[in-house]
């Protein structure tokens, strides 16, 4: 078996992949997708390997005594590697987007041109503690016919080695170049910077961490960087809402997955509508659990009502604070809700594109008027209208997989799947042509 | 007449061109015409004032000892000022970019989903002598529905002041918001990192100028950049070649211009066509003044033949040097060219390889196999076949107008026309969604 991924000082597993992105570039989706087929198989024939290493990895986590929510983030189990090794395999059958035709026609020169889609080359990863992005980046990236370079968290350095030698030696078997999978050691911030630095033989880095991450990264790259940002993602319920649609989306996009980024952070509903929505809707946001921080007008309406004011006479039972200008600029990734009131759509629009962070807002309106001025007005990546924010992602989108979402707005906004790890070259071909 | 373009700090530029984005990705395509008609008829009815401003300018140069090159990218005259007009013309007739539905469908949970392209928002033009950019840059802008933040050299300090303040007059008298153009002073090296660190206000910086300025900005930009790179560009003529096509496409590839990007900088002969095709074509070099830079099979060929054993007797004519390692890697933009022999396609693809800048390649060849290898394995933005390099360019690509050429992976690859002016959002509308 060759030699596959193994830590090795940062520039040199770049050239390698470098070499490998020229080959792979050319490689037929039917070796890809035998190749992603064989890591998927090698995962699941290995899993003792993976723990074993794993292991290593929580021992650490808990001597450096890390929190319950990181070391699960960490932890690996037979039942998560077969997901992994699953979620190579719906890899697969995606189609390929290298070769595809994007557009083509004759020029009035009488050359023929076709702008096709081809691979970026070598794509760096940078990722935090979840060892399941050592496969999900590598098999998006490889399927799109990319090198990676991983650059994994310390604290995952066991679990991580062992998942992209693995994947390494599945993919070079099923005759992949080597140098195509090449991880980094974690390191410090010294060797992010020289893997942010390596232009001349990386095309891209995908972040995926939070804002610390981010902002080392502005400080150093000279190499692209797609920022997979925060989503502080809006819910604006407008005056002529359907107020039960209304009651169930915003339950959806606060509650039914909190901790990720296209999870509404913020509620706006206008003034008509408060004293009819809000009751209920406070009271079942208790329910699951959630704190809401209101503003001045939400306060009021809140506290004017005694119980038996109340409809159904039962008692709000959420907890409420006072908003402050933080919490309209906060991604909470919790069950907390920023909730206000507004006149207007031109308000909330407004307001999102003072506070909001490009991601997934929503309208909830029946006035066809007021959902086309907040879809052209509002300035994110995914803009709804009567439909929870949490349908921001690949697979809903129909991209089959993602390695993230995209708040940038050059190259790639909002999810970033197949298509969005390729660029493009215009193929010309003439008979002779000459330019007067 | 509201106050227009003026030189003004950065930052007070930067947030009212933000501001105006705002509205300005909502104004219709009739109105963003009528406006780009007004500049046009403005230019030229206000050629007196735009040529008073070019004389200060003109006067400065030359007390300043600028070259005669330099001193005339820097003139302006009435008949290169109607000509800048009539460029502003021709984009009133290209389509509307924003708008346009990429891609839609209904996905599996019976949202629609459409992603719609929109304007990018603020963009910061950054160029060097040339008063026309100035006009070009915020036609295109514009029309995209983007602000423009200007910043020329101050060497045209006094013209691109005239041209953006007519220019801004014109389009604010035609509704366009205030603070859609806006210029900032020429300045240094420090105001020019201000204006590369608005990631807040600006969306992307395009640099028009060469290498100094590139790495100028590669060391403080914090928003991103698209830089239109060198052309360091190869016709490669293969063994199977049309050698009176390739005698033909070679000279106008080289000749027709070169001191522009997608003129050809280095021929690549196969070995079995040289002594066919390389006599004629030197001594058609040389009658043009191009001086090569020969490598040594090259070299050997030329000095063997007396002038008595040369097809039709003639001496080459034309002025060899013998090429070093620098001259592979030389964008001469001068009628200097660098010419070498090579045994195969795939060693000319090697070559292009470790010497291109990625921007126009061009193979010519009547074998299928050969053309298809070479534009499947050459990685640059556009690869021909049987054609001339110097195709290479907005117009002729039937995009109308160009702003540059992106030798960059990322957002646009080649010419940087309208639409690679925008970016995209998804728009999802339903009835109630929520995700499980």
């Amino acid at each position: 078996m060759a030699t596959a991924a193994v830590t090795s000082p940062v520039i040199d597993t770049c050239r390698a992949a470098r070499r490998a992105a020229r080959e792979l570039a050319q490689i037929d989706t039917a070796r890809k997708d035998t190749a992603l087929a064989g890591i998927a198989r090698a995962l699941i024939e290995r899993t003792d390997e993976i723990l074993a290493a794993n292991a290593l990895d929580m021992r650490s986590g808990r001597e450096a005594g890390l929190g319950d929510t990181l070391l699960d983030r960490l932890a690996l189990d037979a039942s998560r590697i077969a997901a992994i090794a699953a979620a190579v395999q719906d890899i697969v059958v995606l189609p390929d987007p290298v070769g595809e035709v994007i557009e083509g026609r004759r020029l009035p020169s009488g050359l023929d041109i076709r702008r096709m889609r081809v691979p970026l080359g070598v794509i760096a990863v940078v990722y935090e503690a979840r060892p399941n992005v050592t496969i999900d980046a590598t098999a998006l990236c490889l399927k799109s016919g990319n090198a990676i370079v991983l650059r994994g968290s310390s604290t995952a350095s066991h679990s991580n080695a062992a998942l992209a030698q693995i994947a390494a030696q599945a993919a070079i078997a099923a005759g992949l170049p080597e140098g195509c999978i090449g991880l980094v050691a974690g390191g410090g911030h010294e060797e992010l910077a020289r893997l942010a630095t390596q232009q001349d033989t990386v095309d891209l880095i995908i972040p995926r961490g939070g804002e610390g991450l981010k902002a080392a990264l502005q400080e150093v790259a000279t190499v692209p960087v797609i920022y997979a940002a925060s989503g502080n993602c809006h819910v604006y319920v407008d005056e002529t809402a359907d107020l039960k649609q209304a009651h169930a989306i915003v339950l959806n996009a606060k509650t039914q997955r909190p901790g990720v980024c296209n999870a509404a952070e913020t509620l706006l509903v206008h003034s008509e509508v408060v004293a009819d929505l809000m009751p209920d809707l406070l009271r079942a946001l208790g329910r699951e659990g959630v704190l809401v921080r209101a503003d001045e007008r939400i306060w009021a309406l809140a506290s004017c009502f005694t119980p038996e004011e109340l409809p159904m006479g039962e008692p709000l039972g959420v907890v409420m604070e006072p908003a402050t200008e933080a919490d309209w600029a906060t991604e909470y990734l919790a069950p907390t809700f920023a909730v206000g009131v507004v006149d207007s759509v031109e308000e909330a629009i407004e307001h999102i594109s003072r506070y909001g962070s490009g991601h997934s807002e929503a309208i909830l309106t029946r006035d066809t008027d007021a959902a086309r001025a907040f879809q052209l007005g509002v300035d994110a990546a995914c803009v709804y209208v009567n439909a929870s924010t949490r349908f921001t992602d690949g697979g809903e989108f129909g991209m089959g997989a993602e390695i993230g979402n995209s708040t940038q707005k050059l190259h790639a906004r909002g999810p970033i799947g197949l298509r969005e790890l390729c660029t493009y070259k215009y193929l010309v071909t003439g008979d002779g042509h000459v330019r007067d």
